[in-house]
């Protein structure tokens, strides 16, 4: 191991000089909010040598903006938890301390420390204790062989397979770098639509290279796989998992892959789902499939993400499918498993009630699956902060075990004891300059990291310190922009899919408005009129219990609340209820009245963003601003196509004039 | 002839059949501004038997609606005036009688009297006299040989001249009809830039057929002829017009188009322009070549309309050049030509003051030349009602004679003694059902029409008879919807071409904005920036006496008032200035900001429109409701492109933020 880390040490200079040749004069966003200031002269000492610790001194070193002061790093086993938890002490003139029981902690205490003092937050005393509520805080990457990306929107993959592994792109290292600053210590390298190649030796040793980057930084590898692997690539006849064969394949893959990779993570599947293969080919259950996997890898300390995103083309409501498959299989997977559940029981609409499989699993560890890439909510052509979807999921209580059961304690571990806890992130980035494609696309990633360390910060605190991290800490530029960022996700709602419409995309690319798309034979659900059921009478989805009865999935009280249509959230009204267009809502408007208004909210909304963002144009870069700028351009474009879209298509059922007062629609129904 | 008019009854029959089958059940708005009833019983008598009266006698027995009373038609020589005037006297319930010197003038009696009644405006005694303030009211096609229409968007041209002499389309007589009871009786059938195939004996033939179904209507028959017709179709070598063949080539052409059509009205030329050939292609002046012409026609009584719509590529000012090149020749043309000049110095913009030409020629006269296409103006998408723009002009002081030389005084002979007076219109009407493309663009051939008879009707008296006639005479239509109209134009100016701006159009299509076109190796006067000369220190063109010096083509005390930028209109400001961003308007704005201010409300009309037009669906039929409900959104998308393309662009030279208080663009400059 030691040459590797001389190796990745030269590496390492070579991309310090890159990255901080390029800081100099670049505002391209490549940056983030990583620190560019460089050459101060902290004096850093560490009671440990390690790869990991290194960095963390090099950064403290070479970052640390203020008189001279003693910074120690001290590994130490004081602290009550094992985890990756840190404490920090002292403050700026006399010196600090940062103690933590592994590098990694200590490594993020570093960061910890250098944020605050960017966020101008390291005046007086410190005295910090931190440590992260998910043990596995894990990026997923949609990327393809080919370099392209599923729903991706920042140009190609990060992830040069041609050029690796004797070609190592410096990107991989400053990936690592971001991620670790922000505490996420895991990606899967690979589209969940797995390709089988991925896993061939040959593929297996590019991801080797990656995974050594990875290491120092604390990152682990993962990789989604197919699981028809054994047949497509092994030469096996099957891929059921009762075969003793397959899962011999399995456990001497697992072994090879832990030969290249020897931290490798594990795997992240996608199985029967959206026509990838998997156990119920083979009259298997999703727990037969996952524990042999497990089993595999089970002696390496690997584990296994299952997903449950799976529905059926003819089945019941589509939002009741995954709880109705999974929950029966409670108890029934190995304890390296966990089970992979979006925040919604659809699909990463721009807003959802969370799924309801959060707390009905007493004995299966589950972890929340967030998209940080805005497949369903503007792609990067418009903006959402989406720290808010997120908080709004893990603050929602399941009443799993009465009140305060939040979807964050529930996975967390706080309700059900499970032996591990995860979280994951559908990645935004790609190939392009500044990552994630829309410069403020980053504040997705970076509050997905935070967020993962710890659930309970507001979506305010964590725009806060991006927010200064990235630009600037000038509160001239910082508390309009916040402001803006804190209404951006809700201004999408409501021009896109307001009190609790979903789905009502064009067809597969997912970002227009095409409430009325028909594909002639596509599957009813992949169809917006599935999820709208517009008729002359009302619109929305009866899931209550006149209809599909899906809030029934749901504890007590939240199943009478969803249930009944007069104590149903208005953000949820169409969600669970196909209500009247005269229907009264808290307003005192009609149904319709009120889905014009939201509608028109969000296209003043983004009119209201443009204002402000061209106010702040003399505190920042010109680069950025003009980015950024000519992006609000184009999201108010689409607002108001958006809104026209829907309000003039769903105006076909309700029969009834958009009220005089609002603005009347500029485009037509092609 | 006696034959050629019983040939034209039965086609009458076969036409009204058709006509009143249609009128049944459409609203394709095929009927214009004429009534749709029939079959009421007025008692008419007349006290001549000729076509046109016989008209007058079917259109009054068809459409009097009322009690059956006595309705007179009466050719008399009682009316001071030897013109197509008439006086109505009488009342409707014990009779009306009107009275004229011509045929004609009966017919535009009988007109007037449905009028009146269709608007409401017939009850208690009817006491009117009426003369046209213009002997000759001519539209010009600008139809080409293929069906096209140059600047047309209402479909393809009315003439179907493959299928004439021999098929004679109802259309021609709907076209006379709708002509003739708004008192135009002429029509150019061909494109200025005009093919010498239309005046071969073959497409003679074609027109005399059109011209037998004008002639009872008392419409006259006009064609654009081209200069090189002798060497073009006449097998000569020349066209030069002092030569003595190609003045004889020219007679026997005039003499054979009045065997044909006895009653022809003339040629209309646009000669050295734009690349048509010309006089001065031999050295030759404008005079030399009308004059040949008008020798080849005055025999017959015909007429020449030369345009004086000239400008070199390489010559000064192009707002300077049809006066200069023409203001020389007065008194030098024949007394049966007549010099068309377009409203203003330019091309049919938005807004332009008044061509300088207008009072500048004592001894020749002069007709307008306004455009009702709308070229310039938002084609059939968007829509400006005209007759404000007509009006402006109309009513704009020259002061050749001292104040109260209108334009309108000037050109209907009341300033300076002419042997006779035109007034040209460009047409929009096209082969759509609906005639105009935009449903609302009848009202700009109807405005014409009535201006042509009358320059002091208000823009607003014509609105109303217009509506009342075309829809509903239901005030809660008419009066919104005619306030709408009202504002269009001013509204258009401003989203538009603000403040004076001029010909910021794309390339050649005139539709969308373009203040940044650039063709390599173009005529600098046909791009933008040579209009409206954009730079750091300001905008607009210097016409005034450190400038171009424009303005001293402008009698006293105009000529000062614009050369002053502190006296200077602010509606032309840009055109006669190049103002600096900061100069100071009358709001207290800053230039730039009242640009900006400008261009907002020009959008924020337009929203109103839509306001306005939704809440009159209650009161018309829905296929003229939501065509123009779905132009009228079109126009706001548009509006906002226009904004947004302008602002942006010249923003570039301002270096100015877009006031904070106004909505930011929502487009690129791509």
């Amino acid at each position: 191991m030691e040459t590797l880390f001389k190796d990745r040490k030269l590496l390492l200079s070579t991309f310090l000089i890159l990255f901080f040749a390029a800081g100099a004069f670049a505002e391209d966003g490549s940056r983030l909010w990583l620190p560019s200031e460089k050459n101060y002269d902290a004096e850093v000492t560490a009671n440990v040598q390690n790869p990991t610790v290194d960095i963390a001194v090099r950064e403290l070193r070479s970052q640390w903006n203020g008189a001279p002061v003693r910074l120690i790093l001290e590994r130490a086993r004081r602290r009550r938890k094992a985890d990756d938890g840190f404490g920090i002490i002292g403050n700026r003139t006399r010196g600090v301390t940062i103690e933590a029981n592994t590098p990694q902690g200590l490594l993020y205490g570093a960061y910890h420390l250098l944020r605050l003092q960017q966020t101008g937050e390291d005046d007086g005393h410190i005295y910090i204790s931190e440590s992260p509520a998910y043990d596995y805080r894990i990026l997923n990457h949609w990327d393809n062989l080919d370099g392209s990306i599923e729903r991706g929107y920042a140009g190609k993959s990060l992830w040069q397979w041609d050029e690796l592994p004797d070609v190592v792109s410096p990107r991989y290292e400053e990936y690592a770098r971001a991620n670790a600053s922000i505490g996420i210590n895991g990606a899967a390298l690979n589209n969940v639509n797995a390709n089988p190649i991925f896993i061939t030796t040959e593929y297996l040793k590019k991801a080797a290279a990656i995974a050594d980057v990875f290491r120092p930084y604390g990152i682990k590898t993962f990789l989604s796989v197919n699981f028809s692997s054994p047949v497509l690539i092994g030469g096996l006849e099957t891929s059921d998992p009762l075969n003793a064969d397959v899962q011999k394949w399995w456990k001497d893959k697992a072994d090879e892959i832990y030969r290249l990779i020897p931290d490798f993570g594990g795997f992240l599947v996608k199985a029967n789902s959206e026509g990838q293969p998997g156990p119920q080919d083979f009259g298997r259950t999703h727990a037969d499939g996952a524990n042999m996997l497990a089993e595999a890898l089970k002696p390496h300390g690997g584990i296994v993400m299952w997903r449950a995103f799976v529905y059926a083309a003819s089945g019941d409501d589509r939002a009741k499918q995954a709880y109705d498959e999974f929950t029966p299989l409670d108890g029934q997977f190995l304890d390296n498993v966990i089970i992979q559940v979006k925040n919604g029981p659809i699909d990463f609409q721009p807003r959802e009630p969370f799924s309801p499989l959060f707390g009905a699993m007493k004995y299966t560890p589950l972890m929340i699956e967030f998209q940080i890439t805005r497949e369903y909510l503007g792609q990067s052509r418009q903006f959402a902060y989406l720290a808010p979807l997120y908080s709004e999921c893990l603050q929602a209580d399941t009443y799993c075990e009465g009140e305060g059961s939040t979807v964050a304690k529930v996975t967390a571990g706080h309700i059900y004891r499970q032996p591990f806890t995860a979280i994951a992130g559908v990645a935004n980035t790609g190939s392009d300059a500044n990552w994630t494609g829309h410069p403020l696309g980053q504040a997705d990633w970076y509050c997905f990291g935070r967020l993962a360390w710890n659930p309970d910060l507001t979506p305010e605190q964590i725009a806060d310190e991006w927010l200064k991290q990235t630009f600037t800490t000038d509160s001239a530029f910082v508390e309009p922009v916040k402001r803006m960022m804190l209404a951006s996700r809700e201004a999408m709602v409501n021009y896109m899919m307001p009190l609790g419409l979903h789905h009502l995309f064009a067809w597969n690319e997912h970002y227009g408005p095409e409430p009325w798309c028909y594909v002639p034979g596509a599957r009813a659900d992949w169809l917006p009129s599935y999820y709208h059921k517009a008729d002359t009478v009302g619109i929305g989805f009866n899931r209550s219990e006149t209809g599909s009865r899906a809030v029934f999935q749901y504890y007590s009280p939240l199943r009478e609340t969803f249930n009944d249509i007069e104590t149903c959230p208005e953000e949820y009204l169409l969600w669970f209820h196909h209500a009247p267009w005269d229907y009264r809502m808290h307003s005192g408007r009609t149904l319709w009245s009120e889905l014009c208004y939201r509608y028109q909210a969000g296209v003043y909304a983004c009119r209201e963003f443009q204002k402000v963002w061209d106010k702040i144009e003399p505190y920042i870069d010109h680069e950025r601003f003009s980015d950024v700028q000519s992006r609000l351009r184009q999201q108010t474009a689409d607002a108001t196509w958006w809104k026209d879209a829907c309000v003039l298509y769903f105006q076909k059922f309700s029969r009834r004039p958009i009220p005089y007062e609002l603005e009347r629609p500029i485009h037509n129904i092609e």
